[in-house]
């Protein structure tokens, strides 16, 4: 099983950036954690970070061929995004959509996803946990089209 | 580790109601699935369910001195019931909210969540795999206040 | 056939409340004109009145062994209960929705029905008589799904 | 008594247009089981159908000297002819809005009746017996004059 | 100088409909006060009454060959009609808009009036008086433009 | 017969400000046309010009005891002064509203006034003509009410 | 004089819940204050607490008969419970609406009160003072109706 | 193949009404344009015109037995005629809107189109090259029909 | 204890202007019921009333040195002047809302106060015995700030 | 005459996305067709496709000195890039927007164009046939500006 | 070179208001930084202060004979003042808008400023260094106008 | 000091696009202007522009290390762009918001910039002297910090 997370804008400078919002852990830190339970789960793990909207595009349009599924933290593309929006639709494989804070508890125009209604599901609020819950999310997705 | 489940409206009727939305699971048979992943966790879990308003928000008020965490799916509730966000929000224990559907991919009144912005994080969209990954999740939340 | 009329919040006071607006009649007067139809018409009816969002939500639920279809006055909840609309849809009898006053011709917050969508029809305006065409209305709909 | 029925734009079509929505009877012979309930009730119906919003506006002022009341289904005017909801107010005789569908679940745009305040009541989503219904509430009314 | 009045949907009721508002005149006997002042103005007035959005149009399509000026009463029209609008808009003539209510006293849906916006001016809240100052304004605007 | 004509916020740069808006004329030589039509008409004429909202509610107090109605430019008071609105309302003599300029075919906030449920009527559009025209609609309202 | 005080949801938390909202002082001992003033003036006062909507709607109703006035502090309920400003206005007697935290200075929601249309008045942001400048208002209500 | 060219209000006027937005020729000549492409492209053209709603509602229904498909300026009615929106989906050829001018850099309100949703699809913005495109289009529709 | 009382827009006319609103007391009745209870109170109050908006901010800057508290009916003003709302913001000592009507009760635009998010509490739709509330109110502030 | 087509997000994927509203043919098919028609046309045509909003501007931008006019699908930026449209406005040569589907009969979102106000005008809901419309558009706007 | 600088509402108590937001300088001290700057530049400057709407006003027609230009922090006027935009509007000479702090990051109500449109530019974000920003700002325009 | 002057989308085109708007200059020519100022006040400046959301984050970034603060004319992503309102959030120097037209006094969607909240100041209106004054703004900042 193939899996491809994908990092939206700014999400590169996690642990420099409102550390009060998003932790102390950097981005490399967060993938090795995750890479270790993607080891324990049997599951290979690929990862893209662009600070590019179209860069994003193009990976969910290549993860088509070669990954089963897609984590995506699309970051602030989340609120107005509907080119990804419709690239999520497009493509056949399940994408489950992840944010570290609870964007609910944020300013107004962070409630709303304009992905997450083409996302087979989202989790949100829990850190870096975030992204392991989807992993599990994920494979379970996988597992039961087979 | 204490964990309360409490199931809003109309989640006692799973598995008669619309399985096309929620599958075929009775709540007692999702039920069981979770209490199984708890034991391999090491949680105690209890469950509760009502179609009460108030009888939730009792629920929420007795976890406080009873539960480590609760895992909520509040129904429609979720989406107006200001009383049950400020029973949240005056517990001092962690809440996780979870819904079984991808509430963004159906009606517009759906799409806001009272509750959400005074919960830990959300879960959704992963039928009674929500409740699994909601087990892990606020596991995780309680371990790291120690 | 077998008929339950759910009468919501503060339809106890009929008689008592507003007759400008609701008439002289109590509830029970009213009730004794439906039963009256009812032998006409050759329908068993029952009756169920609750203050309480839960308890008409729980009404619905049994309903939905014990009765061919309800017909449902729900009060103020008409205009905000989701909670009763997931219930009106998750029962699979027909539901017809009535009010006697003009719903249309009073306050702003009273010209939305959240569980009109999900009922089989709506009548309206017609006091008392709302219940009476109602109970035609929904006769007719279960013979016509024999 | 005398009761005028008027049937607005596109209900000439019925039983060609959207069968789905609107059953299979044409609108002469839905006037034709009309005409028998009346018959039964004692009460003589005139039928009116015009795509023109002039036309009713003009049919219903000709009611005022000529009929004890008006079952109308306006069609889509329903929706925005404050012209047709100024000529019921202006008319001192009641009228009674139908409508064969449920039009609060159909497209958002039939959610709103502009003339239905200044109806004396409103009963929507039983198909033909729409009519037949009204017919029954509008000789309640009329009575109740007396 | 030659003036056309038109009179919009509802208006032939004048004297019969909603007396409180629009007081006990009827049109004629309002349309011959109108003449009475023309006459003393040295003005040549017609008169034009419907209920049919497209007769209005037609009728000041007309004026563009026959009248200098139209004094435009559009009843409930006013609140909607684009069409009388475009049609205002593309004769070259002035067109005054009178109501003999204040429609910014009543309903909300009154309070916008979509032709307003091409017309020369307008005279509102007057009872028929507003006919006769729309006589002396229109008359005005001629004059000027000479 | 005595009646105050009261000039808003900027009005006393008449002839000044922008006169494709509001003509060439002066406010002093429009008071002087108002003058000479109040003696045709055989009525007192005061006038009063302010740029304070305070100035404008203090001078409709006064015209309580001293005027028999009045004539009012708000300028852009009208379009958010609640305070004059209450003014108005709470002086038991009537008030006509009047603006040189179609306030309906310029900027969106203009086409709101505040003031307009609770004046008698209103006269727009009509360039220095308004005014003569308010006096003629005040007297009107003033004698009927002998 | 008999006065019914009502409390409705999170409220038996006070003192836990928030104390830089509501202040240290728990339910019971603000009712001790209440009950200590209310001997002062002479009035006999009861408590009632419920989460349950459907509560304070019965509570409500027994009112009618057994008080002469109700304080209600609605919690949450206060920004969307039509159905208990449905009981409000459905029962005689009067009503005074009480918050000990300034709602308007809290989150949007809270800034609207869909109960205080029908309340006598309405006391906010005192903190346990609200209840007893409530108490002083509502006997002299009760006092002026005599 | 035969198309019916169905003009809605005020286009009657072309040539002479607003000629910066509409260009200068007459209604006539443009469907001389249109009948000389028709012919090439070897189709039968019938041309309506109407101010009145109803008389478009009426042409549309006709249609339905008499062409095989429809091209639509519905003029100022494209804005709100719910009416013909239902004629529209009603009728079971294929209609395709055009529009002289770019509707969307105009007024706010000619930006929505109330028929676009059932209609096949829109052309606008090319002058009377709107219609001539519109053939080609309904032809291909109706070809790929076959 | 010193406080001052300032009463807004169209105040100065208590009892003048509509009596079922307000009340037949003028202000300087209220006035001295307001002293009589402050006397009692051991308080001293003085009074200030203006129509204009500037001498009201004017009012409350002066309130800083010499008054320990302000009760503050802004009338009219209350809904819309937010540099009246700067001003209670910028001063240090509490301000208290009143208002003699239910402004809930009344127009839509009287629903929202924008300076109540900067006053410590309001008291409305007790006539004029809300100053008296008031009164006790702020002293009660002021007392627990020693 | 050279025309340059752009294709904005995921429009790379035609054929392979949602058939059913996009149709079976490639992107790469589509434009074989194209050729074919501009040939016939004897137009020189160039294709663009990028799923990156600032590929899209700079095509725009290189297009003023190298094409006579621009045929644009900017896919889902269609509903949110103001800086697409700015690019359109500061080209000289005209823009023609296309889309493939008939976005008014989509979702929400897709029934604003946020481009269409600065392109000349607009084809869309004829499948590919939409781009053969548009060449024949542009290339007359070309022509009537020779 | 003639300025004036104009302070709205609650302007004179900078230094004691809200330092946070408006840091520690009174406007006297600000005043004489102003002076400094304008010595260097060579320009002549006035101040003027007012919390009253209407001086505001008067201030700024007198600006028209007497300054060249005019820099105005209009305090929360901003938000609201359509009165003093049209003072704005109707003088010739140009007008720099100023504020201390950046009001798109404070309350919602702050976000907009109904004067901005018709000043020439803004400056708001940078303390009291916005108003020697505005100086040179306001010296470049009239500069460029000669 | 090192100061970052970032210009967004189209912002290559001036000179050459909408001069009314945005003057003469070409970019190239401003930026030796900026240089220029620069010079005399010994700061250093580079120059980057780019139509690409992501290219601007991107620079935005590396400016954390290489700039004392940014000068950014965002052009048309100022009115949408989260990703880029998160880019200057997330790094800790000053961003100073330019504008070189009066983005008020254009069309709707340029009213709003979902930058401003995180900027430290906005300069807007002045042409090519907004990027001047907000050097000598930024370096303000700087200087202040030390």
């Amino acid at each position: 099983m193939n899996i491809l997370i994908i990092n939206g804008p700014n999400l590169n400078l996690l642990g420099k950036r409102e550390p009060r919002v998003y932790g102390n852990d950097s981005l490399s830190e967060i993938q090795s954690e995750i890479v270790q339970l993607a080891k324990e789960l049997n599951i290979d793990v690929e990862f893209y970070q662009s600070n590019h909207e179209g860069g994003i595009i193009d990976a969910l349009h290549n993860a088509m061929d070669e990954s089963d599924g897609v984590i995506l933290n699309a970051g602030a593309y989340t609120h107005y995004s509907y080119a990804i929006r419709d690239a999520i639709a497009a493509i056949k494989i399940p994408v489950v959509e992840v944010h570290m804070s609870n964007i609910h508890a944020r300013e107004e125009f962070r409630h709303t996803s304009v992905i997450a209604p083409v996302c087979r599901g989202s989790i949100l609020g829990f850190g870096k946990n975030s992204y392991l819950l989807a992993l599990r999310a994920i494979m379970d997705i996988i597992d039961s089209q087979k």
